[in-house]
């Protein structure tokens, strides 16, 4: 799988977090937000495999996202997770996560939505879905 | 609150993801499990507030541990998330996250458990539940 | 384990789905609502044992009622649940489904539960959490 | 929507729950259960809508039963839930409940599955997840 970010104009500056974890934002459209992070050993568990916090970081980031779309760099809208939940499916076998998370519901003061891990590979790694408000000072 | 590490014998090397995070495990008992992150920069989101991943990160980690314990290091029993959910209930008002695990049911191939996030305040920030497989390979 | 419901007044009258299930409120206070559901042949699955959906149904029917309290039974608070999650312990023991539900956290326009299902030997059959926010129409 | 049930020699009959709610199976393959539920009053919260249980109870339905296809009414896999999550969407403008629930990973012991409820204009109701360990004493 490759990704054209083609929307570049809108894609935000990486913040904090998503610098230490590094994941990158390679697409964020009204249909979907896709984010990729390259494994590495920094990621790992007790067991040498991926942290479950970083599906659920993963998850978390592409679904807030994906129902913050406006299209216009200039009209920030801003929410916050009331609820998250995931469920690990399986391992990684490549060396690429690759999170997508889409809108599937909700109103003008909170929405929800539904997200993916695979690895590069295509094979499933974690499936979420997640509660979230509108920051009310954030354009409605 | 101050917590004493009284089982120093049990708790394990920091792995690699926690390092990255930077939480150290301060009890570890048949009852429960609390870890410690002071909070940085370097953990928060595009809001300046720490991120959901952080949460994640932590509950997944006290409630994996909770339904692990065996009080004998040479004795190590592991298990695998199955599903995560968790609730973000306020924001922190300290700065230092301290997540407690407990295990609430199961029996031998699975177990539940549940776990809170709160800072030094008290302030409860998020909850957590999970179920957990063990793993087939592990002392049961 | 016995209830008495001190505060008759406020109970409200049982509304449809209550009565196809057949709980009963015994109690609703600021801290905990409480239900009962004697266990019959109608509630239960392909296995003779009860629905997982009864315990989800009352699970979510006293998270719902726990952060819609307000004392007064002229000042009705509505709520409609936006995420819930019940984890299965195990099978009652005993011939009674008891169910509590606590507020967590929340605010004026959302707010986080807990619960819990037992039977009446004290055996824990299910835990349950969810959000859920406040109808704009009601009592705020 | 109409379904056809071509595979009607291996739709169980209706349990005792079933039979309360008032559902009905109409599809049951390798890739998708579906069941139907009429409305009626019966069903009803405080509010005059579909009580939350319902949809939770339709949803663990359809999602239990989509891991355990076999094809074989002679060799019966069963299952028991572990943890069930559900996001209450929006409120049904038809008349017919309908949920569709899709196994979606898993391995021996245990299995995920996902699951949606629309009403018969094809309005989205509610979406769920789920964990599940198959029986040890049904079919592997």
């Amino acid at each position: 799988m490759k990704f054209e970010a083609e929307n570049t104009d809108i894609l935000e500056e990486p913040y904090e977090f998503q610098k230490l974890l590094g994941f990158r934002m390679v697409d964020w459209t009204a249909e979907r937000v896709i984010i990729q992070l390259p494994m590495r050993g920094e990621l790992t568990n007790r067991y040498g495999i991926p942290h479950g916090g970083v599906h659920a970081a993963m998850l978390d980031t592409v679904m807030g996202y994906a129902g913050c779309y406006t299209g216009d760099p200039d009209h920030i809208r801003q929410a916050m997770t009331l609820t998250l939940n995931v469920n690990y499916l399986s391992r990684p076998k490549g060396d690429v996560l690759i999170a997508e998370g889409r809108k599937v519901g909700g109103g003008k003061r909170s929405f929800f939505a539904e997200g993916t891990v695979r690895d590069e590979t295509g094979e499933r790694i974690a499936t979420g879905s997640g509660a979230f408000r509108y920051r009310s000072d954030s354009v409605g």
